[in-house]
Parts: C-alpha cells; sequence; structure tokens
C-alpha cells in the first residue's frame, strides 16, 4: 500500500521533535519534508541526535514544494505564523493539522483579546475543526483544517466537558490548577526557562490573561450547551520535562452523588482508546503518562465542602500537542486510531 | 553573656537537621542535646556530614536528661510521640517548642477524626500557643507550649488570614492549591518517594481529608472571626527538595478594589521581618524562599471573575517548620526576632 | 503466525516494566506470564498504571507453570535467585534470558570474590552465552541460556573492546569514569535512594571492588585476547531517571593516529543497529538515547596528554538491561534484530 | 568599629549573587556599590527577589565611583572584562578579588593559548596572588591583586596537591572526572542550558582544552615542585543547580601505604577551616557542601590496580567562587577568616 506523505512545518522545536518521533515509526505514512528557518540544509541528526539515522534534511519553508510533496501537512510553528501557511496549503489541496494556537478559538474578537492583534485569516476560522478527537472526531474525519487543543486545555475539557456535558454541575466558579514541565514553553531559549532558574523553583504564572483560557472556557462552554462561561484558570511551572497534571474544582448541582459521575465519564470515555479512567478517588500522576498519548482522569466528590475535584495527566507534548496531532490524522485519513501511537 | 541551653529532640530527620543548621549558628543559643532513637550514640556528623565539625553526638530521649541540660526543647518528634515528651518536659521547667502536629488543633474532636486516635494529652491543647509570629506574637512571648504550624498551613493561612480578618472576602468556597516539595514529606523511606517514583512527576494527594485541612480551617475561620469554616485544599507533590507554593482563590465581598486588599496586606505585614510583599499582580516563587525564613506573598484581582487570587512562597523546612520554630523561641526568649535567622 | 509465548520473571521491578514496555509492542511475542511474589494476584496495572490496558496479572514464580505457558523466560530477579530459577526452566525446555548478574562470570571464583557467596549453579556458566550482539550474536543464536551485561559494562565494553581488539591501546592503566541514573539502583527503597538524599547531590560510590568490574575486566580482556587485566572503575550516581555515561581514558600505543580508533569503531559497529558512531571529537549525551536500545560513542585523541579518551551514552534500562535482553530474544527466535526496538 | 567598604562588579550572575548572599550577613563589611550594566538603575531585589529587603541598587560600572566608595572590590565579571578593571582600580588605591580567570595563570603565552586572545595585562600577572588560602595564605594576607581560583580548580588542586606536595606520587598520567552543576556554566541564556535540554542529561563536553586545564595543571606542577606537568581532565556537566565533584585517579610511588596519604593530608589540612576530611575509604557527596565554603575530601589507595583515588566536592559558587573571594578578603583584611562563611 502505499504510504501518506507527510510535511512537518516548523520542525525544529519540541513539538515538531515529538511528531518526528511519532511520524517516523508510523506504519502508514512517510515524512517527506521537516521545515526550519534556522536549520536549514541541516541533517535532522544535527538537531536532534535520536533522529541521526534519518535521512531527513531540514528544508526552508516553501508552499510550493510542501504541496508538490505532501497530503498532510502540520505546523508546527509560532502562532501568527502558522496562519500564513495555512490558507496557500488548503489551496494547494495539502490538508493541514495545525499545533499553533491560530485555528483554535472560533471568534477572531477573542483571539484579539487575548494575542493582542488581529486575527490573520479569520475566514478559516469557520472551517475549522477543534482536534479534540473525544469531542469531535466525527467533524475531525471530513476535515481539511484541525485546530489541535493547547496542552492546557487538553487536560482541562478532557475532564471536565464530560461532567458539564451530563449537566452535573454548575458553569459558574470553576477553577483549574494546573502544573506543567518545562518544555511546554518550548524549545525557548531565554533567562527564566535555563535550568538554574527552573529547577528547585515552583511559580505560578499567567494566573489572569493565560491565551489558553479562552480556548478552554469556549469549549467547556460549548460542552454545557451555553454561549459563554468564565473561570479561574492558574497555571504553574515545574521543574519536570514532559506532563500537565490539572485539579480541577467544580460546584455540583444539588443533590450530585458520585455515581452520577462515574455513569457520566463512563459513557463519555470507556470506549475512548487514549483516556483512562481511574475511578472515583482516583488520582492522576504524569509519571504514567509521559511518553504516551493518554490522559489519566480521576475524580472526587468532597463530602467536607461538597465540591467536585477533578483530576487529570497527559504528556504536554504527545496528547498535549504532537500525540494528539498523530491522532486527529489517523482518523482524518482512515487509519486505525492508535497507530504509530503505542 | 550566658547562652540559653536548646534541646533538639528527633534530630535525625530533616526538620532536625534544619533546626541544626539554624541553631548551632545562633549566637544566643548552645544546643547541648539532640536525640535520636535510632542513631544514639552515633556523632552528629555521621547522620549529617555538614555538621562533622560540631561535637555533638546523638543520645536516646531521656526526660530526666532533657531537664537536666536544656532550657528549651524542640519537638521535632512524629505526631503522637511528642505529646509524650511535652508533658513530662514542661513538668520538668523545660518550655517546648514542639514542630509536631500533636498541639495546632484546639479541639480534640477534630484530632480524633483526622489522626485516627484520641488525642494523647487533651489538657494541654489548652495552654498550647500556636507558633505563628504573625498573628499571636503576643501569645508567644508568655507561652510555655507552642504549637509551631504546618508547613502547608503556614503558607495558606499568612496570606489569607489577612484579607479574611479584613472582612474583605467570603469564607465560604476558599481553594487553595499547594505544590510541596519531597522533603516535606519527611526522611521517609517508603517507595512513593525514592527518587524514579517522585522526579519527572507531579501528582495531587490526599485532596481530601489531608490532615493540615482542620489546622487551616481552624486558622481562617479564627481570622475571620466565625467558629468555623469548610474549604478544599489541594496539596501536590514535586520533584524539588524544598519549597512550597500555595495559590489561593477567595471569592472577595461586592465592590472589593485590589487597593482594599493591598492596603489590608500592608497593615498586616509591612513591619513584619519575615514577610515580603510583592505588591498587586506579583506572583511568588519558591526559588526566592528557600533557605531562608521568608514567605513571598502576591496578590490578584482578577477582572474576568471577580475572584481574588493569593500566591505565597515558603521553604517547607524553614518558615514551613525549624526557622519558624526558633522565630518563636527568639520571641519566647527575648532574642532579636530575627537572630540565626539571616 | 503464532506468536512466541514469553514470561517475565521478578517483573514488578524497573527491568520488568521496560521489559513489558517493549515486550507488550512487539509483533512476534506474546507477554503470557509475569511473576512477582510481592505483588501476586494483583492487575499489572495496579503496580504500573501505564500499562493499565493490559489484562495480565502477577501471578507467584512457579516453573511448572511457566514451561507450561512460555516458550522464553526473562528473569529480573536479584542475583543469586535467578539461578535458582535457571536451570529448571532449562530442564523443562525454556530458554533463558537472564538479566542479573548471575550468569555474566565465566570463573566462580571470580563471583564468590566480588558477591561474597558460592555460584549457585557453577556448571551452568559454561554454557552461558555474554548477551552482547555487538561482540556474540553468534553464540546467542544458538544459545539456550543468555546472560545479558550489566548497565555499566555494555556502556564500557562497547567502546572499549573495539580498540583494544584492534590492538591500538594498552591494556593496562585504563580508567572508566561513569554516571549512572538512580533506576539503576533498582526500584529499591532505601535511604540513599529516596528523592531529597539523590537531587541536588552529585557522589562517586564504589570505587573499589565494584561487582560489575569482573565484568567489564573479564570482557575487555578478552576483546584485547588476553587472559586478564585490571582496570579502574569509577561509578557515579547523579539525579537523573535514566541513563549512564562513561567517559573512558586509555593508553594507546606508541604512534597511533585517530584515524585508525575511525577505522576500528566502523569496522566494529558501522553495521550494528544499535550503536551510533559520532566520529571523532563526538561527545556522547544520555539525553539521546534515553527510551531507545541505542548505544552512542565518540572518540578523542587528547594530543595534549597523547591519552585516548572515548564517550558513550546508554539507557540503562534499555540497551543497559531489558532493550538488550529484548534484542538477544530476536536474535534468539530469528525476528529482526530491531523488533519491538524502534 | 568602622565597616570595610566593597563593592562588587558584575554582581548580576550567578557569582554576584553568591557575593552578596555572603556579604549582606558579613559583619565586618558594608557592601556599597553593586554595578551591571544590564540593570543599572535597578533595586537589587527586582533582580534577586531574595534580597528585596537591601536597599541597594545597581549601578553601571564606573571606575572613579568605585574608588569613591569601596576599599575592596570584587570582580564578577567575564574574562577579558576585568582586566580592564582591575589596572586602574589599584591605581586608585582599591584592593581587588578578581573572580574571573584573567589572573590565575602565571604566563601569558599559557592564556593565550586557552583564550585565543593575547593577555589584557600581563603585568599584573606577576603582583597577582593566586586565592587558594590552603596553599597561599601568606601571601594572601599582603596582596593587592587577589586571583581567585576556578570551581573546578579548587576542587581537584586542594585533594591532588596534598600528595604531590608530599611526593607520594608520581606527576604523569593523573587523570580527573569532574561533574559540575549547571550554575557553573554561569547565568548564561543558551540552548544548551535551557531546562528541558539540561534535566535528564548527563554529558562531558571539553574533554581536551578546556580553559581551565592549564590553571590545574600549574597549580600541580607547582605544588610538585616541577616547571610543568600534562594531565587529563574530563568535565562533565550533570541536573543540579550547585556543586561540583571531583574523582581524581594518579599513580602513587612505589611501596605507597594508605597511612602515608592520610598523614600528608592531616599534615595539610587538619587546621583548615574550610576542608573537611573523610578518611582513607571516605567519598565526597556534593550535597554535604553545598551552600557552604567547605571541601570535602576522601581518598582510597586501590589495591587492585595499585592507583590511588581522590574524591573530593565543593559548592561551585561558595568555595568555587565567592565564598573563597570571601575568605581571601578576610585573610586579607584582618577579619577572623570564616566570617561570614559559617
Amino acid at each position: 500500500m502505499e504510504k501518506m506523505r507527510v510535511a512537518i512545518l516548523g520542525a525544529s522545536g519540541y513539538s515538531g521533535e515529538e511528531l518526528l518521533r511519532l511520524l517516523l515509526r508510523h506504519a502508514g505514512v512517510e515524512v517527506t519534508c521537516i521545515t526550519s528557518r534556522q536549520n536549514a540544509g541541516e541533517p535532522v541528526g544535527r538537531v536532534f541526535p535520536r533522529f541521526a539515522e534519518s535521512a531527513l534534511r531540514f528544508v526552508a519553508p516553501d508552499v510550493a514544494r510542501i504541496a508538490a510533496c505532501a497530503d498532510v501537512a502540520f505546523l508546527a510553528l509560532p502562532h501568527g505564523t502558522a496562519s500564513e501557511y495555512a490558507m496557500p496549503l488548503l489551496e494547494a489541496g495539502v490538508k493541514v493539522i495545525d499545533i499553533s494556537a491560530d485555528f483554535r478559538l472560533r471568534d477572531a474578537a477573542v483571539y484579539k483579546k487575548y494575542y493582542k492583534e488581529e486575527h490573520p485569516s479569520p475566514a478559516l476560522l469557520k472551517t475549522a475543526v477543534y482536534g479534540l478527537p473525544e469531542r469531535y472526531r466525527a467533524a475531525i474525519r471530513g476535515a481539511r483544517l484541525i485546530a489541535c487543543p493547547g496542552c492546557y486545555p487538553t487536560s482541562i475539557i478532557l475532564p471536565a466537558a464530560a461532567v458539564l456535558a451530563a449537566g452535573l454541575v454548575e458553569t459558574g466558579g470553576i477553577v483549574a490548577a494546573s502544573l506543567s514541565g518545562v518544555s511546554g514553553a518550548g524549545r525557548k531559549v531565554d533567562l527564566p526557562y535555563i535550568f538554574p532558574e527552573c529547577n528547585e523553583s515552583v511559580r505560578p504564572y499567567a494566573v489572569t490573561g493565560h491565551r489558553h483560557l479562552p480556548e478552554i472556557e469556549q469549549e467547556l462552554a460549548a460542552a454545557a450547551g451555553i454561549p459563554a462561561l468564565a473561570m479561574n484558570f492558574l497555571p504553574h511551572l515545574v521543574p519536570v520535562n514532559r506532563g500537565i497534571h490539572s485539579t480541577i474544582v467544580l460546584q455540583p448541582k444539588a443533590g450530585l452523588a458520585v455515581e452520577q459521575v462515574t455513569a457520566a465519564m463512563q459513557a463519555a470515555y470507556a470506549a475512548e482508546p487514549f483516556v483512562r479512567l481511574l475511578g472515583p478517588g482516583g488520582l492522576a500522576d504524569t509519571k504514567h503518562v509521559t511518553y504516551t498519548n493518554m490522559c489519566e482522569i480521576g475524580w472526587t466528590l468532597d463530602a467536607h465542602t461538597g465540591r467536585l475535584i477533578l483530576s487529570s495527566a497527559i504528556d504536554n507534548l504527545t496528547k498535549g500537542a504532537s500525540g494528539q496531532a498523530v491522532q486527529c490524522m489517523n482518523i482524518l485519513c482512515g487509519f486505525e486510531e492508535g497507530c504509530g501511537l503505542r
């Protein structure tokens, strides 16, 4: 059988590296093109020695060239830049799976508010499908442009949407405290991210106005069937390479029993290949999901305060970015959904 | 001037080590006795090579012996065990500064509920003073038995009590998400604490019923001037040696302006030697307080949800345990409050 | 095609976990039995949540039961214990791949000297094949009992044997300084291995008499074609989960040119699927090999002192233990050598 | 008593931060000036929140200004830049304690070979005293310009010089394998030093031609009483913030007994306040010396190979840089040698 040809734009960052890790062993695809402005001309093994056995070389991004050699393009580019490539690639008939933030928000005004600039391709927002298979699998199947969720949003939406969609909790007053490894900041060379500044350090940041907040709110509101909601999202940076854990506190509707939560979780996710339900009282641990595409979810109904506490863990580079992108590609292209991901 | 003589019971754990670090360089005291059942007979440098220059040796704990050589005894013992020593030491005229959990709760019934056994010395609960200098300095001055706060409680009570005492926030619905380094579990040899199980792992635990919860609730209720409150305390274990960060979400009373929070914080702590106010928008970082007795506090009023977000950081072994105990000793014994702590 | 049936004895340690990670995705085998005295009866997901999707349960080790359900048995048991199972399993017709130290040394007297007890099955020492494919591939093909190399030995023998076998260096005066992650100590619950004792700590240990020393010397002497040699092996513990790096200093024979080293390395390893040659001046980094079965090797001829410096990195749990064991199984059973390892 | 006035040039790096930590609590000195081109005008607490209680502000470096307010100047500047300030400060009568590499080598030609540029002030090389108190205390007392040793050199010279000076070992064939925390690279914002590139990574670098090599060789030759020697220095980067461990292998002269090594170590260091002798068989651990000015030293005579193995640990920022500089200042200025360092 002929292999599907894929390109990775912006392949020299951590999401790009993770895409390479997953796609180079995927039986159904061939990586035909990897781009990096900075590393153009270099063999992939110069930047990522663990791929030294691959003959791939970085090239400068060029739409015509990509269109000539790829059926699907992954955009692991900074937000803003991703938009510049999405439209011409789509016009050239290449399907686009975007890992950046450019097409996640349905409302260009919200994009402007959080990203401080006009959305570069507002027309595309309508055609983009939010690439969270557990909630949009059918739409992903027929998509041309997939906007993969952010890492924090994946870890929060998966557990919270299930109980919101089931009408078990109030939509107001949600608090999500998330802890992320440093690769979540990308392969960014900046003082706050050098080793001695991160190691033996625990710190929150952007506790108001984080760019992932509107995306989380959009999807939780959608799950609840309401136009909008407002919540508190509290991201923290912790000294691990990979992994995000989110603890989410919600206000149950009167009389909620934990069995209803269990039933809602099972209805939503029991058949999902990449969600692991830990059961009532279960607490997730990033250690159990790193280097996998799995999302662990546990839930606890606190008799003391009456609140519902959700706990979830993902690998921010896999289920939180590149693994989920590959899962979307598998759905889009008719591969078995877990192909290359186990 | 004659030095005050101090004993440390249970000196072979991390709190004991930190007490030694602080007291061996304290100009006003002489450490005359360190106890450890397990290490009795060994020179302190065998267990803690960084104190190899000290001539101290561990001895088995013996009340008569301690009473003969110490004016003040620090109890760095497990809960339950601390009680066994407190009463006879007090009767022998030794002042007691307890780092364990035995005398923090004013209500023996609450102790039983959370510690699953009868309180061993309920009579002493009335005489014990809660050793949080920023809130109980006057009482500490005249105390005979000081119950030093837990590490998590210190990090949560300091920021939250200020706004509760000022009547700026509701007492219901408080959520505190805390992140602790592994030394917070003590020098415990158990599978969950070996390096490969903690490193590259982020995980919550005891999200309901943690033993520090009633202590936090007791003190926050006291600050608010109400008999009791119920809140969510969400502890997480993260791979650092030292440090606790707490992010606390509270519901402001109607019309609260951030300037009122700033004023309340300054009124409470501007003159405190071991509280660092980061101002509105400030976010604490454990890296800035490790190996110090300082508590960093920042506050943010979230225009989006209307919630007040507090951020605090301490070193769990210093301000969260042994440093605070030394601060209490300084107050109790008339030393300058920061002696040995800078 | 019918799958080969494999058993893992001692599956609840880190080597066992790594064997599970590799074998559960190996297309040619079925894991039919995993043993653990301590966890007998529990589903594998209780101990290792990342395998929660597997239906396997731990059972107590029982030779008859294993012989009934397995063609090949991996022994991830402590030394001494492995021997007890090897003989009856072999007699029952099960091929044995041992990850312990029991069959690595050809001389029972050396075993006694380093392990402080009589070798439990000296007769088997003659039939055991040393499971280092790059040096013993032909013998592995026909083996019944394979003794997989230790982690340190793998990282030192691979680079050093190539230059010794080529006669490029002296056999005296070799110094190997190795740095190992903490998983190298196994899933051992002991004070030196708890997180706060390892994190922010760098320390050598067993700089004389380490149990891996005689194994390294045996194989380097064999490569050099001499009966024995004596060298210095300097292991250090560093705070990472996985990975070993070895830096090895050797005395070249007169007139050695770096090109000769390069030629010897290429002759030995250019065709090897799991050796990556970094070329002259190359320095290995554990980061590039973790979670892979690869060994990175670089070499530098120091003009200043005339010494040859080799640098190598492996993942101690993969190429240093379980990955190499699977590679041996692939050779032994006629699978493609990299099956399950890419 | 009037306090001595000190300035710190280049105070915004990690060595500068450590100087501040030590000098702000030093009873005999007042820090009157801290310079940083990049942070000029900012209060010290903006860059280092742990010093927020200090009123110091960074200023741009200006010799006249420094000369007007300081008796002693610490140069925590990059090599090359330090020289530019040393001469005019000395001419203005300010004593200079340099932490950079500019005045450590006695031979300008060696400087040029390793630093790839002409030495900027070769005349000063003759007047500079090498700031290793354990070997040059008398000269430090009368110095005007002190060149503090590098971090690696301190960890290697202290143990090795003692046995070389006593004539116990050969001067050829020395191998030193050193492991350093990441703060050793300074507060450098560069890709190899961001957290995800260092964490879970162990790697050697500069195994030939490291800039600390000639300094180590110079001092070991001096200790041995010979003009020069050549050795192998093998630095490795490991994921800790602070600490260096060095393992050094030397060839004993015929018939050496370990008691002679013990005697030489005791003769050299028993009276030293900042050397801790671990005795024969002792192995150092960075964990025992971090945040202290101590150097731990152990020694082992390997009966198997006949080699002598030394093990040493320091905190690279304290005994390896700023602590040693303060120790030198104490000697130079007549303070008790451990003032501010305990």
